[in-house]
């Protein structure tokens, strides 16, 4: 089955999503059937603070690459309430003309909370999309924080978002996060700051160790489609450094590596829980008679005598 | 050897939680000794988006309750820079009088990177300052993503804190985050719009499931010093209510659970690394002849094989 065919079982794909998501039985199976054919979008991870404009500019860059006649995925990754399990912005999904174009796929990704397993989920998504005919691939996330940073470094390209005026904190922030930018897009480049924004980062981004690829920061406007086209070059010149340079080979081994770390800690956490003795280590750790480091050690001999699950 | 005394020594204090932050030989011991001597502090976890005032605000809590005679820890969760391995804000920690103040004790902790061992690190040095005397707990973090939510949780008491005018999209990220608040505050409520963000807030508390502890918004100026005493029984009524509702004891139930997991998962990321097969598994992933579940089940079985680290 070609690619064009698999990416309009649309249908399909979505359940194939909601299986690895949830950790239906069998959700193991559609991956190792899709491995093979996966490898062949290109991923831009996008990331930034609140209020950058996020998710208007996946839509205005993803919109650019449909037109080039391109099929787009876009995953939304999307906190989910501690308390209902639920997604919180299930229903602030783009309502837009785009979200039903053929070309596009969109889809948010809930935070699983207690398995923690969102890393492994979003990986899986990426996957099924690359394996059903995605052409280039967003991961969009909606903060900043530790867990955002691991899952852009899914991407082969990641896309920092900035806007002017976000305050002086959000210095100390930037500090944190310029190391994983490789392309720099200031947003609502028609607001009063813009270009000081513009002028810091690149300020920032000459602090750090000098490496081999410079990240260009570009001035857009989602809301007024400006500086896109720029943008896209920017990203596209990034994907030839790191082919030109044997970097995405590289960067995937290293994707790989986290992929198979965030399955191999779900799988440990699903089956310390099964075991028979843990509820009566936690008991015990609450009564201060064994301490949480010799209730881990064992645990962990109590998986050698674990049958598979 | 008596709280107060142990308190007193900074330095002890000072290299244990080094060791449990680098995972240095002999950190397991550490905490296996002091294990029993926890229990005693109560934790509260700061978080809220950057530009909100977190750190301010901490000082001004801790003040506070140093002005009451009690000890008083504060731990800066801290981004590190995924290249260097280096803390990024160390440098930033409060200039001030209070960081050398005999009550109290401020240590920033940076996350490790790979192994993703920030939770088991930060569950560690709470655990140190409590045993060693602190009455009083700050853990501050520096974003709102799901790994500071994960961090937060080890505490008591959840104090979110927001600010007036931060845009739109962080409606989203308030969504996102609203259920774990268990307290909170508006800060720098001389700014504009102050009081529309209190009654946005409440707004937003409202439509989530009714829960017996309808958590209180405070409104507060860190740097005015005002409101803060308001705040400080706001957080004692939080501590109080749940006292009384056996609630604490749940909570830290969940608590001890949380750091047992993040210490398996630590663990089973060391014996796996460490595992011959590891580096070839991964290669096998590059070339798709093996897909990353086929290859964690592979390495699964490899635990049962390990000898005890």
């Amino acid at each position: 089955m070609d690619r064009g065919k698999r990416w309009r079982e649309r249908r399909r794909i979505a359940k194939m999503i909601t299986a690895v998501e949830n950790a239906l039985p069998g959700h193991e199976q559609i991956l190792q059937e899709i491995y093979k054919k996966t490898g062949n979008a290109y991923v831009i991870g996008i990331t930034g603070p609140p209020g950058a404009g996020k998710s208007s500019l996946t839509d205005a860059l993803a919109r650019g690459y449909i037109e080039k006649g391109l099929r787009v995925g876009v995953i939304a990754i999307d906190p989910t309430s501690p308390f209902s399990g639920g997604s919180i912005l299930g229903d602030r999904i783009r309502m837009n003309e785009l979200s039903t174009h053929p070309q596009m796929f969109i889809r948010s990704m809930g935070t699983r909370g207690q398995l923690g397993g969102l890393s492994a989920a979003t990986h899986s998504a990426v996957m099924i999309l690359d394996a059903c005919g995605a052409d280039v691939l967003f991961i969009e996330t909606v903060g900043v924080g530790q867990s955002e940073i691991e899952i852009v470094k899914l991407a082969d390209t990641v896309l920092m978002v900035m806007v002017p005026g976000l305050g002086d904190d959000i210095q100390a922030m930037k500090a944190g996060i310029m190391e994983i930018g490789d392309v720099f897009a200031v947003n609502k480049k028609d607001l009063p700051g813009a270009d000081k924004t513009k002028i810091e980062l690149e300020a920032m981004l000459s602090f750090l160790p000098p490496r081999e690829w410079r990240p260009p920061v570009c001035m857009v406007s989602a809301m007024y489609k400006e500086g896109l086209e720029e943008l896209e070059v920017a990203i596209s010149e990034h994907r030839k450094f790191q082919a030109d340079h044997g970097r995405l080979e590289q960067r995937r081994m290293r994707n790989a590596q986290e992929a198979l770390l965030a399955i191999l800690r779900d799988k440990m956490v699903l089956r310390v829980k099964s075991d028979d003795r843990y509820e009566e280590l936690l008991q015990r750790m609450m009564e201060k008679t064994i301490d949480p480091y010799e209730a881990a050690r064992q645990l962990m001999e109590g998986l050698d005598s674990c049958s598979e699950d």
